[in-house]
């Protein structure tokens, strides 16, 4: 049977069944005794982190005291939106609880090679507004260090080498479905994504483990890396995936490319209530039969965001899904209160995200210059 | 109709037809009227180096007095052979004769990736090696920037990934030969090839053309550097281009592998004296029949020892063929003379490869250190 839906590194299309896709990924679902290794999170309890590859390792090496690290990453091809932030609040969450170090890697060449019409220059002067975002979010500027593959290359090309000579082109092609015309450095791209799974045990000259929280869009690139990491001696990286962050427009993914369903970071009050006015809702076409037969918080796009990044409280939102159902509750007011949540949130990570402008240069990894 | 003979960069069997192999990768045979431009110097002259691209562009340009520069390099898989120096002395020669400045890349990636029993440490470790023997052939230290890929890769990077946006696998595959069984370095790998052909022009900020004196076999690399110049904005490297370096034992190319029929830098002469003995030779199976009938110079492995680079005199060339054809001279009596020029040749080269130690490393790109 034909999937209704698409998900690579570099592509997510249709309506994803995420259970399906764990399952054709082959990850391993989330349980409740793991999660609470970790500590308690409303992405882990609501499921938007939801899947793993060696999750319980990790815990195992990190409770007995060995050293652990965390790494993730971002492809710089245009500003940050709220669906770039969920991860990495998360990520953030788990150097807190953990006390570990993070890797962060700007693949600056990704995006030049993948984006037809990016240069070297957009996407490493991308990688720069990303990178204050993601200091905005409140890394310990002690323990994270942001690679940019342009300017970090001379340590990640020789990990990235041994990867290569492991990977063949058929490989490359079932996992990431390139073909014919897919450019030569598209094809080498994964090893350079694997390179920072391996960067700590190359530093430390020992086995150490990383765990890599992510979207599952980018489990494909941390397969193919732990396919190689016990024949080049370093351990498997561990994974914690995440569901995509939704688009204002109902859409299963906040996409870049579609600016009016999308908050980015620098968005003013007045994007923000125009967009989220605009939003994908469960609500009826009158509010009279709104009033008699209620919502569907189900699908609206307004319900998700909350459910994803703006109620942490679970009583609040069975709440709110509650009078919703029962036409207590109308679309106007729900897309009121979001966006006074959402410009708060933007109030105070825009104001960071200056102060980042004086940080950002002691994040970087090796020390370069932005 | 199938060929007798394949030559790739990585590959070279079968008894090659040097003019059928110009005429199907498109190179153009070399006129004396052009040659003359350059100067007279024997492997010209004797058609060794037989065939180019563009080498009219180049000159023109350096007649016009606009910066131009050389540009080869070597593969760092094993000791260096008689066969590597030969287009080395041409390079010296050229860059005499013109006065101007030669990259030379030492590719100690490439032999990582395509060869399956090397670490990155054995091909930097050649890599050194071979650059002792580079600077012993007498380069101009102040003109001469020896690059290595794992050292310079940070300047490297960034032109190789403008060439490899612009090669899709479907090149790579019908140029080299890959096929789905090939890794994703060795595919992405010609990039970093083409990339020094472009460096001039980055560091000089204009166009600044490149002439590559290489192995007919390497033209396959420069194929693909060509066809994307003009779409990166950089001028086309021009290339004029060698047969290959015969082995002692009769066969087109000298090969590292075939120890015995190879003369290594290094070699003492006993050595040397020991693997000309059992060259193969156009001789006669008894001393009577060969002073009878002759021998043959035209398949003789130390008749072309002397052609392509101990006897420079086309004289004694034609005298010491019409006296083998003759049955005036003996193969035992040629094996004698050619060991003497070899170990005359080989005492002068250690001596200078000695000396190169305290040189090379004012000779690296970027000041790395070895």
């Amino acid at each position: 049977m034909e999937e209704s839906f698409k998900v690579t590194p570099w592509e997510v299309t249709g309506d994803i069944d995420y259970d399906l896709l764990a399952k054709k990924f082959g990850t391993t679902p989330l349980s409740k005794e793991l999660t609470e290794r970790l500590g308690d999170h409303p992405m882990l309890r609501r499921g938007i982190f939801y899947t793993h590859r060696d999750l319980n390792v990790y815990v195992n090496e990190h409770e007995k005291g060995n050293k652990v690290v965390l790494y993730t990453g971002r492809g710089p091809s245009g500003n940050t939106h709220l669906g770039h932030l969920m991860p990495w609040m998360f990520a953030k969450w788990l150097q807190d609880v953990l006390g570990i170090e993070l890797y962060f890697q700007m693949t600056d060449d990704e995006k030049f090679l993948f984006k037809t019409d990016l240069s070297q220059e957009d996407t490493r002067r991308m990688a720069y507004e990303n990178a204050l975002d993601l200091v905005a979010v409140g890394f310990d500027p002690a323990k994270t260090k942001i690679i940019l593959d342009s300017e970090n290359i001379a340590t990640l090309y020789p990990i990235a080498l041994k990867v290569a000579k492991k990977v063949n082109f058929s490989t490359a092609k079932a996992v990431f479905g390139f073909d014919n015309t897919t450019n030569i450095g598209s094809i080498f791209f994964t090893t350079i994504q694997s390179a920072p799974a391996f960067l700590p045990s190359e530093l430390e000259g020992k086995q150490v483990h990383c765990l890599i929280p992510c979207g599952i869009d980018q489990d494909p690139h941390f397969r193919v890396t732990r396919d190689v990491a016990p024949a080049l001696g370093y351990p498997k990286p561990c994974l914690i995936c995440c569901k995509m962050f939704p688009g204002l427009n109902g859409g299963d993914k906040m996409s870049s490319s579609d600016e009016n369903s999308t908050i980015y970071t620098t968005d003013t009050p007045k994007q923000v209530k125009k967009k989220v006015g605009r939003a994908f809702t469960g609500g009826k076409v009158s509010v009279e039969e709104q009033r008699k037969e209620g919502g569907d918080p189900s699908v609206c796009a307004v319900f998700k965001y909350n459910y994803f990044l703006f109620e942490s409280d679970d009583r609040k939102m069975n709440e709110l899904a509650e009078r919703c159902r029962n036409g207590e509750i109308l679309c106007g007011e729900c897309k009121v209160a979001l966006t006074e949540k959402i410009n708060v949130f933007l109030e105070g990570h825009q104001k960071r995200r200056e102060e980042a402008k004086s940080i950002v240069q002691n994040m970087t990894f090796e020390g370069f210059k932005w």
